[in-house]
């Protein structure tokens, strides 16, 4: 029974990177409507097909005009130019200017044959129907936007493994992508364990909980770019764990068994992950806390998590090693950075070295600044979570931190 | 044609004081399953239903045990205990403690009767299939979560206008709350407009673009917690804006016009927008760049924007009008905070005073310094947003900011 508590420990830097070592990734592409994809990430570098804009257009109100028409001009020594029509928006024009012509043009219309630049209508004064004086001279290409300004035709625009935003979404319609190659979304199987736990719309007899991490995993899991596939609860027995295991596994990319707390569960629940598929368990048990008793798993390339069943180990494992794995199959070149404030730590954090501590901390303004207030708090404690905003590190190889210590909370 | 160059800025601050003061918020609410709630809005303080733990539960593998039989015990004269049985998982323990009594006890195991501390199984060694040594003194409560530790009946656990995230919803599951009451998601129309628009999936002819900024809108109404209506594009007729704009406001709760772009069709968008309904417009121009030409207005108690057509300036006025008047609406207590990072500027960046300037920049590592590359380019093209990792601001009374200033970067 005291056999598990002889974890081979691995730092979790270590652990994350034994399951992508082996584990298969990315992910097929699939392809989706442009206006669906806000948060999917691309399959493969993405270039123009046609140069952005198509044409000359103006930037301003004003007059299109051949800049040389303009040099030397002045408010004592106008340019008297001929108005010969107007731009309509959305149209070729219908008109061309020849020497010493103007054409009345409106923001975004299209320049005609003859013209080059544009004149603001402010520096400019209208002297008859068909007149305008030209205040100031116009350089060539002045308030407007050259063909392919925007983006040239066969130009990479967005790149592979890209988390795609509203305008690169925008910029993708702008240029006729209306879908687009994404990675599929990765679906991750959770299996809550446990003969204490039951469904959460149902009254806990003596001795009972409902089941948290289901809910909180699957969320973290959406969060992260994933598709939850939520399992019912299955009880502490290892027949029982090895189908459902692997029949959660078959129908997902990722595994996470939400693990009974015991160590006798956790040896059972141990033996079932390794028993999934080669190369079996990578690391079990990780220099962390909370969250020491984790398993890492790849079972035929699908990566394998048994997570602690305490809810703040749970969901702090998850983020460090679930949610990097999922990245790691959506093929997201640099992941988003993390929100972080930068806060004083309020009090003095004791730590051990050769663990690597995460603390929910509470922020809290006073005097101005910023600090961040350790939520202390058994790891069974769901709502140390709830009462924080983020979370602090003490690295692996730190004594802890000190009162006034400026810190980076990772907020959550 | 003029006259409406003629801007009464306001300060983008003061412009969105404006329409909150004047829309009805917050929107009501709506009852949702909570494994569906991640990102919802509460609509009020959510009290605990019952304590959690609902009992006295152990936070270890070890045995049961009353305190004050091993008070004096250590590893040369330990208290000696007889077994009387195991607590099951998820039921009510079949055993109850005598004097000198202990039961085996697993991690999360309800307390049997007579008990109230766990001793950990490394503290103790087996001498007899029913006797135990206990080689080290137990305080009262240790190594036990009490009834309520982690939250108490009546309890408030999550404060209303509060954004729902993992942890929450597993807290709210692990009491019982199955369902939550949420601020019903705010229905942005979205209604493009211009001579010059078509759909995406349109070739453009010359004089034509495709309609980049209905793209990014609508995601960025999703990214708000919006539900985006998508509207077809709206030709620069006065009569038919009307009507658009009417249908599209009464089945929303908040109208974005996506506005042609020339000051003459800026007009026409005002007055229409201005006569949807009282007070009518609230703000015509705002101390911005990009953005001045924003039209802010509200109709009977409903948000109206007229924003420019310039996708960048469509962007940014999104962000520091629409999204805050969603938060409004959706009544978040407290924003969460924008994702930002500290970066060294890396060149100068002139501005006027009297103007908020927002920039994009790109984030780039150089000596392991953190920089932030202004990204120029006219706010007609929407490739210097996707090449942007974020925006950095000049406030309203700056000059512009200078090379090697430390600046923080809003990422998007």
């Amino acid at each position: 029974m005291q056999s598990a508590e002889l974890f081979n420990v691995v730092a979790p830097a270590d652990g994350l990177a034994r399951v992508l070592r082996v584990v298969a990734a990315p992910l097929p592409a699939e392809s989706v409507p442009v206006m669906t994809a806000l948060g999917r990430v691309t399959a493969a570098d993405l270039a123009a097909p046609a140069d952005l804009p198509a044409f000359a257009r103006s930037t301003m109100d004003g007059y299109a005009v051949a800049a040389r028409d303009t040099f030397g001009a002045s408010e004592s020594l106008p340019a008297l130019l001929e108005i010969v029509g107007e731009v309509a928006m959305g149209r070729t024009p219908d008109v061309r200017l020849g020497p010493g012509q103007a054409a009345r043009i409106f923001t975004g219309g299209l320049l005609p044959d003859g013209a080059d630049a544009v004149v603001i209508i402010e520096e400019t004064q209208l002297v008859g129907p068909v007149s305008v004086e030209v205040l100031r001279p116009a350089a060539p290409g002045e308030h407007v936007v050259r063909p392919g300004e925007d983006v040239r035709r066969g130009e990479v625009v967005v790149l592979g493994g890209h988390v795609l935003r509203p305008q690169d979404l925008g910029a993708l319609l702008g240029v006729g992508l209306t879908a687009v190659a994404v990675r599929r979304r990765p679906r991750v199987a959770i299996v809550p364990t446990g003969d204490e736990i039951v469904p959460p719309d149902v009254e806990p007899q003596p001795g009972q909980v409902r089941n948290i991490n289901g809910g909180t995993l699957a969320a973290q899991v959406l969060a992260a770019g994933g598709v939850p596939l939520t399992y019912p609860i299955v009880p502490d027995d290892a027949e029982a764990l090895r189908r459902a295991a692997r029949a959660a596994l078959d129908a997902a990319d990722v595994l996470v068994l939400s693990a009974g707390s015991s160590v006798s569960t956790r040896d059972m629940t141990a033996t079932v992950l390794d028993g999934l598929g080669s190369p079996g368990i990578v690391a079990h048990g990780v220099a962390l806390k909370p969250g020491k008793p984790t398993v890492l798993a790849v079972a035929d390339g699908k990566a394998v998590f048994g997570l602690p069943g305490n809810p703040v180990s749970s969901m702090i494992t998850f983020e460090l090693f679930v949610a990097p794995t999922l990245r790691h199959l959506l093929g997201i070149a640099e992941p988003p950075r993390p929100a972080t404030v930068r806060a004083a730590l309020a009090r003095n954090v004791p730590s051990a070295p050769g663990r690597e501590d995460h603390l929910p901390v509470r922020l809290v303004e006073r005097d101005g600044a910023l600090l961040a207030e350790p939520v202390f708090g058994k790891s069974n404690l769901i709502f140390t979570l709830v009462r924080a905003d983020g979370l602090i590190v003490v690295p692996l190889d730190a004594l802890g931190l000190m009162a006034g210590q400026s810190v980076d909370v990772r907020l959550f």
